[in-house]
């Protein structure tokens, strides 16, 4: 007869004396972590001894005594009454362990033709899966919310920039649709990363497939995967999923953060552009006057718990051996870390952007400073004097220097003035030199021109209807 | 009249009195790396100036001026012949000043409508997509010289490890394919980044589109993109696409990690299981007798650098405001460096892969050693004497312990013995205590029983016809 | 009258309408994370308020009345009855807010001269400070541990590999010693790092300093720290201290993952090396045989996670304009995040070389394979038959080959066989040609004869007196 | 007779008969990146082979000639007349190749008792050791340029952000030395992580030491090493070094990021607080009036990949079993890369902070706005009128709103106004709501008050002489 092993060992520890000590367990165990896993957990069990019975290799009594103790044990975590054990390590094992306390020796059953291998990959893919599908549908969300601020939008002027120095007049809409096409890409690779990892492990069991008559077909069904992975090793030695989803995060965290920092800097007093609401603004302990953009900040920096997630689900795979090697344990806080912060990061800039205050008379007064125009006025010599590009680009650049150093705007220098840069110069190039101007003439595909912003617009709509 | 610039500054210059001093230019060009381009920066410049002329903004007569200038610019880049010039700071610069030395007043036009901020995203996205293009060729190599070996050792019998314990026997074409599946994912990555990145940036401008009236679906034809970029501020700001193929790379280099780390391991005189050819070894500069690895390890460490370039580049664009920012210059490089780095190593890997030779004597014997037909005999029970898993795992445990302590392999435990343990096993369980009898009952989809492969091996045959 | 604030607001409320809403207490809130720095939070006002009074700026009443109230609220949270409140967002106003139920007006004077920005930076500086003396205690008890090991294998021969092949005989002595090297690496730098951090930023307030008559030379004193921080922008602003104990966290994980590696390797069935203790090992619930070396791979992937924290506050504190902006909240939870799994990894690591069980037959049956002697041969040829090391070199490659073609090792080639590739070679060859004497042979300073290792052991017991 | 080795292999390929295709030498070469280290390779082996002599190892007639060989090999490469051979790998056999053609037989006898094992780690290591003092120097010449501008503008008054608002006014001068504080740590870090490794691998050998009567003490003397490394493993295995060089880098790639940041939201047109000059600024191709800070913007942006090299070679060292293995080789590569772009960084701002231009109006408007006193007015009720801080703080935000609702500054409200909140107040409460008096009252130690500003200044200045 075996003999009978020390508690919290029961489910491997057949063959040891000593009992791990405290450290072991604190290293060991992912109870803490992996107890967010126990719907999938379950569901994974359910598919599995149904098939098992299908198959015969479970009677159906023993079958129907399993599914109602899952069910038991799943009312009890829902309830918050599970008493997780850390000495049992993990949610496979405790979740076991209780049903052998509900139901007796049936729950010794459940686990024929399976291991902890195939059933934490299958539990980890369903958990990212869903994961994956909700931060798609936030990314819409958020697009939705910009669309409608770039619909309020659409003609107001502010400075286009590069390298935070005025460049050329664009409208506020057109700046937010460009936020639009970088979180739809955001969303499909959100979806294509659910679709390249939406296959089967269950069934692979320890690593080497098994002799039991399983029907991996079925359980794949059951839980709504395309189909059961192909190879048994790869199905329990595989990550790489995860790691795509969390780069996917990364690089919608990337986009946040862009649009957080022009948040910050536009809620500054020098720029003045927006202004948080209430809700997404705090103050300060000793500063009574502040109104700081706090969840702005925050976002931009969660930037760098994504990002670090990121890194170090790679760090972990870096020449991991063939297949199961317990390092595969760090993959699900590090994804959970990962997918949690861009929940709240998505929700929050969604909440920023629906809710702030634009103020237009600072932003087009910033627009029609700083020579903004200078462009159309290079454009202008190419198109009415026939000056080729660089040498338009010449004269324009010396009319700026005359204007900055007489400390006044393009428009503002005389026709003498502007004569005494390029002597064919006539009145009628003030005309190009308004902001407004500017902003309308700009009519390519996917310009800044109103009427292309709001092309932009309706069709983005119409995709998302 | 404008001013004539400072030599070297003759392209934005106008406006500016002092030079860059020698530190500045170091920082501030990209011609060292950028130059690399050059092929990609005359396509798109060509495209343009077709296009220009095809919509009156140029004249037949300058196109075709610009268009042979072209040609004769890439001819001496070709040969080595191009004096690149760091005050000239990048391929475009380089490349339109020699253009004005070769056909003089012409080439100040063909930077009508168009800025470097499109033209760079414009190059670079030509440059990318014909990366990842090559890189899914070459993980398509690798699969099949993966597949060819997988081929020759379908029956090769080898022990399948846990935790780098012996786990389970199985076959050495199994733990292949593992890979192949792998490598397709990879493969697959390679392509939605492909498809999701081919879109036309140029006709942007600056940031904000242009007023002349260009034709940007034409110049997206011209270069084979699916479509122009939808928003100017996005089509010039966009590097996520740089981020997401790099991420690809890091993924494959993860995948690669763990097969160099194998082969590191196999390669040990303490495992014995392949040996590298003559090609893809090394020797010693003091020990005479090494044979080492050098080509494992080195794919093993590039993995390193490729890490290292994912994260340098979202770590630059990390907050970075719209539009264009200098900023962005870095992430040429960065992408170069980890698309090189994984050129080499798969190339390096296929070559090992397809000329290394395995030692099947040491692995089966390796795979007969370690209990490792412990969880047949533990299946055993369970099909044959009705236990529930569980128990038979603790049966199992107890024989192992038993043959432990005699210092014998479970296969030599007499029936005596075994009984010891199990009173109702009779002499039919020793035909599951082989490892050819383990390896053929695992017919599982996806299992590891020779059959299992071949079929396994036939899919991926017929998916890469 | 100041209007009365919503309740949860009332230390920063003063002006705002509307409660932020759920998702931004979700971000905002930091509670949940710095309370573990409530022991600092209130020793650094115990220390302010002391020095307050001192300075006349409080009461000796308030004062005392402040202490017995701070008493009072460390009491409650280290029974763990204090009601923690996201809605008073952090451990500082959470303390303050119970402060004043407690005690009432008077603790409304404890935040006199001083500002949240200077107290988190306080209490995150003696938090590291406390993390970064216990880590340096964990490294020295590693080392302990490696020496006494290194005293019972000093003369154990083992491989010594270069690219996992053998290369020249050592001792396991010599071996594990190189990580005592290490160890003391890693330990310094945790001393370094401590003395570089250990300055206070309390008094800088907000960010400029006050106008009270504070002194912060007392407070700094009462808190242990050398000095205060000499610019009180720098004091609030500056986190350069948690990225370098985050580092050195990093190294020290790096060096540890070495030897969890190795262990991993030596404890599989084909090396045999070491076998570590049942406390130490974790079976499997599906292989019944397995014994998995769990603590050692968790050591190696925790790596992960402590280069995701150094990759991740690098990220979040990467262009932060000063001074104390709201991104520097992330730095806490990364920061406890790689020392709490370092403090694991360095027990861990600990307990298993404390217990583990060597193999030493394995060991040196696997020194005297792989004509591990083969430089001693060429040394030989150099020492006695004045080649130059190059010709030696050539020499013995030849040998080796010989002995490779024979399937035998340097030793069992005859005289004669050794002749044909240099004829001068005599009898006296073979005393060369044993590990031992390879060994023993090897007495540079540093080197691994047995008697060089001893005194490698000795100098350290010197010194960890 | 050895066999002749096939050319190119003849350091390492007795025992070889296929040469390493072109793949394989591509990945295995290093003479590119490594040829770097020529210096430091023959300053090596100088100290070695005079060693070599004095043990009476080699002859002295074959130092000579060995000595002689070097310099000639040294000078060519000086020139740039030696011809590199990637079939000879790397620097160390490149230039042994060399000696052997220059001098012949003696140049055999240059690599007794030593292996490219500890050959590359002395190289590396001295290479590494200049570039950290170097380092430091250029961390302390920004140190003085910032001085000097502190020194300029310690009575300059702009206003102090928290979370990019304005919080209180500081002095610019204060400001500035906040990253003479930064800085200055960067520099102690240079300076303890070049104590640390300043310690000799060399006479090492392969990893085991020799038996040959090398003096390491005087090698390590002869390159102003501390000491010889005290265990040979340890000296061939380790990196550590590198990584912590590659981290303080890292460290101070942040804190001029953070400073580079604020120079580009300086120099926005929205803030107008600094100018670059000429010589550090840029123009655009197509925008005439553009002014870019692209050298901020690189330094900036570098920041990615100095932090991408931490990782890279965190990376590549996980995991790594002693003692030598060829993963190391990257080492090379990514330290370089590292140090060269900081160093880039280091000078250009120092240019730039140099040479840039301060609108002191604009600041002081800046300051002077956004009830940036509004602390002082809460001091003030503390102090005159005993308010407890808390209540304070309310009265003040109370205050605040007033103002803000009536579009003025605080200092704009009329005493019947200010009443109407706290009926106390007296019409001395103007006295501290200018901001130079805010400025002024900040005398706590590492305050923002000019006469504070002027003793860290003086304290600096008396530490850098």
């Amino acid at each position: 007869m075996a003999k009978k092993p020390a508690q919290g060992q029961e489910m491997w520890g057949g063959r040891f004396a000593a009992k791990p000590d405290q450290i072991m367990e604190a290293i060991n165990a992912s109870i803490d972590v992996d107890q967010r896993m126990a719907e999938e957990d379950i569901a994974g069990s359910k598919a599995h001894v149904r098939m098992l019975a299908d198959r015969g290799i479970v009677t159906e009594a023993d079958r129907d005594a399993i599914l109602g103790g899952l069910d038991a044990v799943i009312e009890e975590i829902r309830k918050g009454d599970f008493p997780f054990r850390k000495d049992l390590e993990d949610i496979h094992m405790n979740v076991e362990a209780r049903l052998k306390e509900l139901i007796g020796e049936p729950a010794g059953r459940l686990h024929t033709g399976r291991s902890r291998n195939d059933q934490v990959a299958t539990d980890f893919r369903l958990w990212v899966r869903e994961a994956l599908k909700t931060r798609a549908d936030q990314a819409e969300a958020l697009m939705r919310a910009l669309i409608d601020q770039a619909d309020l939008h659409a003609e107001t002027v502010m400075p286009g920039f590069t390298h935070l120095q005025t460049a050329q007049p664009v409208t506020f809409g057109h700046h937010l649709m460009a936020y639009v096409e970088m979180f739809s890409r955001d969303k499909s690779r959100f979806q294509d990363a659910l679709v390249r990892m939406n296959e089967s492990p269950l069934g692979a069991a320890a690593l080497a497939g098994t002799g039991f008559p399983i029907d991996r077909e079925q359980t794949a069904e059951a839980l709504d995967f395309f189909a059961p992975m192909a190879n048994s090793l790869d199905a329990v030695s595989a990550r790489d999923f995860a790691v795509e989803a969390v780069s996917a995060c990364s690089i919608c965290a990337m986009h946040l953060s862009r649009l957080a920092e022009e948040i910050v800097i536009w809620a500054s007093a020098q720029f003045h552009f927006v202004r948080l609401s209430d809700a997404w603004s705090t103050g300060s302990s000793i500063m009574p006057q502040k109104r700081n953009p706090d969840a702005a900040e925050l976002v931009r920096a969660k930037t760098g718990r994504i990002y670090g997630a990121l890194q170090a689900l790679l760090t972990v795979l870096k020449g991991l051996p063939l297949a199961y090697s317990k390092d595969m344990q760090e993959d699900k806080e590090l994804t959970f870390l990962a997918f949690d912060a861009l929940d709240l990061c998505l929700a929050s800039m969604t909440g920023m952007v629906s809710s702030w205050t634009v103020d237009k008379d600072a932003m087009r007064a910033a627009a029609a400073h700083g020579f903004s125009t200078a462009t159309d006025l290079a454009d202008y010599l190419v198109r009415e004097l026939g000056l080729p590009f660089r040498e338009a680009h010449h004269v324009t650049g010396a009319t700026v220097k005359l204007a900055e150093d007489k400390g006044c705007d393009l428009a503002d220098l005389s026709l003498e003035e502007l004569q005494s840069v390029e002597p064919r110069l006539t009145d009628a190039v003030y005309s190009v030199l308004t902001v407004e101007a500017s902003v309308n003439s700009r009519t390519s595909y996917g310009g800044t021109a109103p009427a292309r912003v709001r092309e932009q617009i309706s069709r983005w709509k119409e995709l998302l209807e």
